[in-house]
């Protein structure tokens, strides 16, 4: 026997037990321990464990403050460059709010214990509800993929658009107002189905318990067909950030719909208009009229990696990876050019794909060394179709110019995404050059 | 207008946008603000927002010491009664470090600098290959749902089984030694292909870059099937304990197989034989042979809510919810009793069902408020069921008694868990009362 056993022998000597499988009765010997690339032991993590763990010191990257003028403490930026498949790690889930922002006060989340805080669904309803934390766990919860997507995540224009024009944008800069998590919790209609909605209602509003209680109006077909209360967030409890210790979530809308910090659902007949409901979030339309209450994110896509800001080692093999997601259902084809955009061929999609939902496509790469450019283009399951740079100024009867010189935000801009690799390997943002 | 609105106008001034959508031409009156069930504006957290995020003050349920004898700083369970949905937050997934903790040691994983460290192929190979962790993210990747399980996890005998027999045990006591994550990785298949694995090759060994180079021997017709070398876990980076920057992913095998901080796979045709393959892992026979190489986990389940510990607030509806999964491949069935196993009714499976993964289960329950246990058992692809305490002691043609009383570790034990719901409303482990 060999004397590496000896010590635990106890686990072994004089039992009973007898199982179906390989069964061997003598024990070859061991073979030898053979020369490896670093025979050195390496050091020990310096950091004791401690009992909620931590990542490597070698893994830096984070969410990133907003540049340009926003540069308060006012939201972060995911890393999506960094991510891996189609969940964002909730540490580094974008960040956006808006209220106290707008006074230039500082923006910690609220500091709301689950055991005092309560939601009240009143209004047109026959039965008002207040429920605890406890009372949302007790009733049928769902568990979903979905993305959140912050109406200008992408926008070019003015002050705010600097950090996306710039040449040297990472995906992180261009895209990083989304994050997809696995949501956790009870729908909606459920809750209302509890408190007796009457017939005549519409519309619900929604509103926070932040001291600034933004409040959110959100049409009523939309939340008997997808709406959540939700909890839960990638298996753990909603991160303060994001609402803790729970939040509306509505799935494939603009992000400010997904009201953080719930504490107050009424049901109405008319819109809330409330404060980014009646500023920001309208855009003015050229006959002066203003578009209201446009809630869908379209279909978009970027290629994680490479993107902008890496650095290609040489010519050679390559997975081209990226994200593709649509605020209208599940993602049917995302089409990859590593031509300029000449020609275009289907990438793979990844399982799970998911509605609303962050969808993770790979394309296999052989690079020649030469420049190029590499570029994603998402179909969703409504054959809606992600646009050119061109086709995004058409829809919108403006000159591609606009998106460097114009002073109106643009929201919801959802254009393909190209990154240009040099003939050195360096991978940079060519959109607004 | 609204006097709210005067401060943002910059963004709507002038804009020459145009969209289709509801397009609104004057503004409502804004509808009052209803009182509210707490109407004092709450704290904000004290904690400033930092680049990489935090849970809530509230929120600290964590992973928990071994107990019994294996107190030592030696692995953590996962509080799996405080998860939602199929993924473990990654710092709170179970760990468990064999060789230096039967030293005795402290047991902080190795310090493995990305850019330094290698992943050595070679043995019986056409052209040995090293990798370094951008050569890896260079090569087509996956990205799948999978369940890691120690082999000893929920084994009642002897000191090491005390938390998991105890009455007042939770589910994080009795099952906590498995977690669940979205890995992403490369195809072990692949990597060999490249490095020409010849065909009398029938084992590799993997080896670790801890100092005590744990290595373990899998069968080559696993490896081809799916094996994985990982760089993901949900999303980010392999964390330190599980093995960053690069572990080795052996989908529903014993833990034990998923050799962290992977720094070399030898190709040969015989297995290793290392310290945890001849002692610990193998279990005695009545016939006085080994049991060894034992390597798939059976199907398993266990619900999670409520759970042993909890407490429920009165009669009336409660969502029973819970994990199912086996090494076997997919769930596909999980029954409920809630009649101490009288009477047994199918649960609902929660999307997404993937291989080898957990799986969550719902079901509807209305407690009458009479003292009862209720119990889950699962079924996988395979027709393979879950087995009650009785039924398992059989297969071993052990008495239950032995469970309690025995000396020799029980491993692979999966035996429908029980939850006895007092008529006050608490809820305890009966197993082994």
């Amino acid at each position: 026997m060999n004397p590496k056993q000896s010590g635990r022998r106890r686990f072994l000597k004089g039992g009973p037990l007898l199982a179906a499988g390989l069964a061997v009765g003598s024990i070859p010997v061991l073979s030898g321990r053979s020369q490896t690339p670093e025979d050195e032991p390496p050091q020990r993590s310096s950091k004791s464990r401690n009992s909620y763990g931590e990542r490597s010191r070698f893994e830096n990257f984070s969410q990133r403050r907003l540049g340009g003028h926003l540069s308060r403490d006012y939201g972060f930026r995911n890393p999506m460059q960094d991510q891996l498949g189609i969940i964002t790690p909730v540490p580094l889930h974008f960040i956006l709010d808006h209220d106290r922002s707008l006074e230039g006060l500082p923006n910690d989340p609220p500091d709301l214990d689950p055991k005092t805080h309560r939601l009240l669904i009143h209004g047109m309803v026959d039965r008002p509800l207040t429920l605890s934390l406890d009372d949302l766990k007790r009733l049928p919860s769902v568990t979903r993929f979905h993305f959140l997507e912050c109406n200008a995540n992408g926008n070019p224009t003015g002050p705010n658009g600097e950090p996306r024009r710039a040449v040297t944008a990472t995906a992180q800069d261009t895209h990083g107002l989304t994050s997809c998590s696995l949501w956790t919790g009870v729908p909606l209609p459920l809750l209302l189905e509890k408190a007796g909605v009457q017939k005549s209602a519409t519309w619900i509003e929604a509103e926070g318990a932040e001291s600034e209680h933004h409040t959110k109006s959100i049409p009523m077909q939309k939340v008997m067909d997808d709406c959540l209360v939700v909890y839960g967030q990638n298996g753990e409890a909603v991160r303060p950030e994001q609402g803790y210790p729970m939040r509306l979530f509505v799935p494939g809308y603009e992000g400010i719909n997904n009201v953080k910090w719930l504490r107050r659902i009424k049901i109405v007949d008319e819109p809330y208009m409330g404060m980014l409901e009646t500023t920001v979030y309208p855009s003015l339309r050229v006959d002066g009229k203003s578009r209201w209450f446009q809630f869908e994110m379209g279909p978009k896509s970027v290629i994680t990696r490479p993107s902008g800001g890496q650095q290609l080692a040489g010519a050679g093999f390559y997975e081209i990876s990226g994200l593709a997601w649509s605020g209208g259902g599940k993602v049917r084809r995302v089409e990859v050019s590593t031509d300029s955009g000449k020609t275009w061929k289907d990438a793979q999609l990844q399982d799970p794909i998911a509605s609303k939902s962050h969808t993770r496509f790979v394309f296999p790469w052989e690079w020649n060394g030469q420049e190029t450019s590499i570029l994603s283009r998402c179909t969703d399951e409504r054959n809606m179709v992600q646009p050119t740079k061109e086709e995004f100024a058409n829809l919108f009867k403006i000159s591609v110019d606009y998106f460097v010189t114009g002073a109106n935000q643009i929201n919801h801009f959802n254009a393909i995404q190209p990154w240009k690799i040099g003939s050195g390997g360096s991978v940079t943002n060519p959109l607004f050059v």
